[in-house]
């Protein structure tokens, strides 16, 4: 008596922004499960730009996702079924799931989440990747001080708005860009950022950064890449430390397309400034102590975050699509079923 | 009764390479010492390529020099006349004197130099901010560890030659980028490094850079930018470290114009790699331990220097000119006065 399980599969890779057109819907019969594999029932999924790099056909830049996979993605869920000694059924895990109502896992990818510390989905944003990627990059790479001017790129979005919270945590000067009057306010008003720059409608985008960081850039965490970059690389102090998390403008590219530009070298030598890439998993040995100290801030109110949740499997592709258009504040959740 | 002192002025802003037209020769009376003050007999100029920074026209670059002021650059040379009670007629000092026979000075900029120490040359090239530079740059930024692959370029140079032999007595294995085939026997038979890159004779120079560090690049020691730079970033490692000290292939772009192309930004993501920006003059502090080591090395044959030496001061403008068509080994000198 098998379970039917619905899918959403990648169809066709992606010539610019990803399209609903890329993904289709599928019921599949759900395999029985073998020895040491267990059945997540898939709660929430989090949308993330960085799958976006592996639909886009170009496999010289990232390894592609074959046609007609399951779209990769990370969710929480709760363990339905089990033929795994260290997997109870009833708790929670949170991980690479991709994008269907029920996982077929073993673990590897996984992590437990204890459902009474935090809601669950905080566990795909505040309390999960996106947390914890704020975290050690601004306090391992950004290593902000106090007085010092901080900026965040992308500075409405999970990550963003984590990173700028703990950087005023640290006692620095917050400057959030991002696109929209909305998004301005949840800056200036939820976060209490010191100021927020609307890249959407700013005729001088540099000249702007350069107002609203009158003693320069000394931390800059980027998200984006692209034109924003430039426009922030313009006022970094002596000794400014540049925080690559993402290069999201770039994600849409085509085959063999790169962020390119000036490349800032001679300034990065005048400045003496140091420039580097970030990647959250290498921490993991360090997240349960990670997780703890951002639960406190969550519940202290220091750290506050947003989502935004679509209802239904159906809804990722659209939701996902819509991620590139910057058109979510927070953490943009797929809600696929009942928690 | 007034000394004659024979200066070389700029007279133009260099368009493209610089040109020996850029400057002219001058005769001018010395003035008198005033009390503080005191006369430096130049021995060696170091001909260094920033200084073409400051005649590009391009302000908003660099501070430029007026033009008909006399020429900027480092120097060694002997006090003849003192009207300053710290400084002694028959002493050494090395910096910042100008192209000129004579400098009036009041000791800023100046260090001392012990003439029984090493060769008076050595005060502006392995003695001196060369070796100051690769010593401080390799070991503080680039931070090689045994086994390491290390990429240095324009690596025939005074501050590159000795950068790829501090690598090697870290215990890193040392691929040097030079243009040219005595550069390369330089390279692979007097520093002994492990391979050797020719740029100007090589079709495909990624290929290259791969084939010679078949484990990637773990340090990148970059005096060139530009082209050089792109092939090696295209094999750096995982955790690589990318040292910034100069940009000479830009040097002699127009107004406006920077090192442009892809800015590596998802590059430097993915492998977790850090690239910062350095200035010799950050470490002054640190400069007579430096020394020392240095010194060691240089007497236990560790590190091994060349010169090129040019006779007169007329001679200033093309040594200097040649600098930037790649035609010296080991550091430039131009000699003005017998030591």
């Amino acid at each position: 008596m098998s379970r039917i399980n619905r899918q959403v599969r990648l169809v066709s890779y992606a010539q610019g922004l990803p399209q609903v057109a890329n993904f289709e819907l599928v019921e599949r019969p759900l395999p029985a499960l073998q020895p040491g594999e267990f059945l997540v029932r898939v709660i929430y999924l989090s949308m993330d730009p960085f799958p976006r790099l592996r639909m886009s056909g170009d496999e010289a830049r990232v390894p592609q996702l074959p046609l007609g996979m399951t779209m990769i993605g990370r969710g929480v869920g709760q363990i339905v079924a089990s033929r795994h000694a260290d997997y109870d059924e009833g708790s929670y895990v949170v991980g690479e799931v991709g994008w269907q109502e029920y996982a077929v896992c073993n673990g590897r990818g996984l992590r437990r989440v204890d459902p009474t510390m935090a809601p669950l989905s905080t566990s795909l944003g505040a309390l999960g990747p996106s947390g914890l990627a704020a975290y050690f990059a601004m306090l391992r790479h950004g290593n902000p001080r106090p007085g010092e001017t901080v900026v965040v790129t992308a500075a409405a979005g999970s990550v963003g708005s984590a990173a700028g919270q703990i950087a005023a945590i640290e006692g620095a000067r917050v400057v959030g860009i991002a696109g929209g009057a909305a998004k301005m306010t949840y800056l200036r008003e939820t976060l209490g950022f010191a100021a927020a720059v609307d890249y959407k409608n700013t005729a001088d985008l540099s000249q702007v950064i350069g107002e609203a960081c009158p003693h320069g850039v000394d931390v800059f965490f980027d998200l984006v890449g692209g034109k924003i970059h430039d426009a922030v690389m313009a006022h970094i102090t002596t000794g400014a430390r540049i925080v690559l998390v993402g290069t999201i403008s770039n994600y849409n590219r085509g085959k063999g397309e790169v962020d390119s530009g000036s490349r800032h070298l001679y300034r990065l030598i005048r400045k003496r400034a140091r420039m580097s890439g970030f990647m959250v998993g290498d921490y993991a040995a360090e997240f349960p102590a990670a997780l703890e100290v951002l639960a406190g801030w969550l519940h202290e109110g220091r750290v506050t975050y947003r989502e935004s949740i679509v209802e239904g499997l159906a809804k990722a592709p659209a939701a996902f699509a819509a991620l590139f258009r910057g058109e979510n504040i927070g953490k943009q959740l797929v809600r696929v079923a009942d928690g």
